[in-house]
């Protein structure tokens, strides 16, 4: 059953096991934008803003060392260099570049993480490099190539399917996925784009029904009402929105509750 | 003789030993300042630009490849966040922010090193930061606070009696003394402010001169005639003006010549 | 009585006339900081930020056009180049950078304004350049000498008795004193510097009693308790901190009440 | 005619004219590129860069005061926000976001022309936007709305038949077509792309030739060998190459011998 290593087989008595990942340290100087100190009570992996789109660096010190202190994993997510865009306007960034770019991120948080006495657990890529590197071949190996001059052989959070991972694989490093509880699927198992209409579930209880389907079933309901498969190790949750600290607890809580076993994929 | 423990002494038979440092990878995308390629061939100690001042990532990777291929140790050359003004502009940055900024840097710049086959031997402020923290306890503190984080007992490359040294020598790092072939010095041995006449040593004869006096004699004239002890276990040359490899080139040369081992200090 | 053109007379059945400005437009891309539209509903003068510590296109559009729609004054709000400190950090930026920095923020507002319908009433620089003009003659008058850059003679919002204003005054253009309704003052009527304790007044009754103070009477109570005078036809209210709008609402409200005109001073 | 409007028509006996513009002002703080003073003798229309890809203030403040001395025109030359890549890299920047970017440069670099007794003559996309405003309709009309937002009327510089041209014609900007006069051709009358063999004509006397051929016979040699018609009111001169300011003065000189007349379009 090696193909499926990342998933769970209830048939063996085995419970379910499920990571939460959210998006954290995305302030940036002045400006803050994510509950930081209340998601590091939910999750159990923090894509940590590195710079590019947010992330300035006492901000990336200070979530290390409330992450690593409640044993949360870190993880460096990356992006293009956007600070006004946020990380998302899609960039043609020549792949030597946009390499070196990666690695500089990486290198920069593992810093902070190693000073926490923590260390970075894997890479997540932000906004729209995650959404470019989903079908631009280039662009994704140009991710890898700087994920793997950082060495030690990064495990890859990102869309299972995407071109990323098929890089990160052919590249051997560790791919994990992951699944949207609040997003919308298609019947095809894929993202229904966030400019079509219902592409976000809003409603708290929904998403929490989602996510436990995802988590101890690994299907969700497609928006043609169909039942779709749904392989993910892990659930990113949001973090910037209002009362995503609270929705996140509640999704933590309820899987909990159903026996899901809530750890972190490293 | 521990006030010159970081110097030689010839009575001893030992042959003295010097390092040569300059500032590299000062380009920043499009625009290139440094020769870096010509300079790597001349210079045991490269200080290079993390992102802050200048250096953007790919160059900064090319330069630590360059820098571990031929053996030049690699140095942070760590600066206060200012693009447009290159680090020129001396800023009130809040301790607690300037540490980790400094952190930020240094990490950046070490997985490149890394990934070179190197590491980063030592760390040296640019531009305002270097003048700031010859004199300002307080940043010196939080610049050496940043090099702590890092972890490892990084070296400190700096003016001989800074704060800076100071505050490194508190902290148990390793400090070493640098000495301005190109620059003036006054009877107290500091150096003549730049925006005094005759700060700056223009004629080239007249910098190899200076630089074997001090690598050798320990002593260089000052602007009334005197001499006066220069204590420098690394003589920084500068790479952003025009011919500024050939002379570096000469300097080294004549060092060789005169029997000066030029040899990095990590 | 054309030296106290700027304040009130009240013995002459003139009735007391104030300015209400307030920093605005002071996020940045995806982050958001002052609540423009609920203070364009009650300052008489927006500072709104140019881009250089705050303030991107699109929001620099946003606020213009909201301004000109409530007929609210639109001010340059002028600062060092500085996101990552929210221009708090005070910059040695040599003058004649200081003042095309000037020159260029004001620029890219007017464009804005103009297409508003509007039109740039006012300058008045932010956080640490604010700090910095208030006792550095050479800054000063590089930020005047950006000021005059643009033409039109326009008015220089700031601190009565700073060296901004006196820079101002020799180059002819216009200054308007500022007062804050929620900082102490010594005896001397300076501010108490924000260092130290009781230096910010909380309480939202004491602040709407010294601002109703300062507008009718031009007089505040020191910390000492003695009544100082203070000379302004402008109060500064915080749009940044939580409740800014209803204080603000409130002050404006209680003015009114009190038969002080609010209204601008261009 | 009606379609050559902007050509000449030598039948008429009336000389052939053409303007020669150039990039200038590309460098940034400490960094330099192009040989402003040198050009700016040379071209009749200055494309000056505002500080999105390259143009620090203080540099666009210069440029603007001798671009006015000589009689030279000024141009903005705007750009995606991206001065890591020198405004190389196409990005998907949301229309209303990009609008309010080119409406800010434009502005910028007014305030700089007046103080220096001139005006905003022109406006040219630099780069990444220039390529893809050639065929992104939705671009092309962001930047159109960004240039009618500053009012004026300002004419559109770019390449003949692109997007960019169709959006400001139907906005009732003025259009202005350029062409390449060290660039290949493609039979269809299209630059043969930079990644193809051959795009770029290296040979000075080759430049000079068809410069001469563009501007006198509004024709140009494909790499075909065919002649194809180039409709274009002014040629562009690179301004960042060496030698650059040589090769400006040498095809300046052969257009006003051959009589042809050397003319700003504004």
């Amino acid at each position: 059953m090696s193909e499926r290593s990342e998933g769970v087989d209830e048939s063996m008595g085995v419970p379910p096991v499920i990571d939460l990942n959210a998006d954290l340290g995305e302030g940036f100087g002045r400006w803050q934008l994510t509950d930081d100190d209340a998601l590091l009570s939910v999750v159990t992996s923090a894509n940590v803003a590195c710079g590019f789109h947010a992330g300035d660096p006492a901000t990336m010190r200070r979530v290390c060392e409330l992450a690593a202190e409640r044993g949360v994993v870190i993880g460096a997510q990356v992006s293009y260099r956007d600070l006004a865009g946020f990380g998302r306007r899609a960039m043609d960034v020549p792949p030597d570049e946009l390499a070196a770019e990666i690695t500089y991120q990486i290198g920069a948080l593992e810093v902070f993480a190693r000073a926490a006495g923590a260390r970075v657990g894997y890479v997540k890529p932000h906004g729209a490099l995650y959404n470019r590197c989903v079908y631009d071949e280039e662009q994704a190996r140009a991710v890898v190539d700087g994920i793997r001059a950082v060495g030690g052989g990064l495990p890859v959070l990102g869309l299972p399917g995407s071109r990323l991972h098929e890089a990160a694989a052919r590249a051997q490093l560790p791919v994990v996925g992951e699944a949207f509880a609040d997003r919308a699927y298609t019947p095809e198992g894929t993202l229904v784009p966030r400019r079509e209409a219902g592409a976000v579930v809003h409603d708290p209880d929904e998403v929490v029904k989602r996510a436990l389907g995802m988590a101890r079933d690994q299907a969700v309901t497609a928006r043609d009402g169909r039942r779709v498969a749904v392989t993910a190790r892990s659930l990113c949750l949001h973090g910037d929105t209002p009362g995503a600290a609270d929705l996140a607890r509640r999704v933590r809580s309820e899987l909990t509750t159903a026996g899901v076993h809530v750890r972190s994929f490293v």
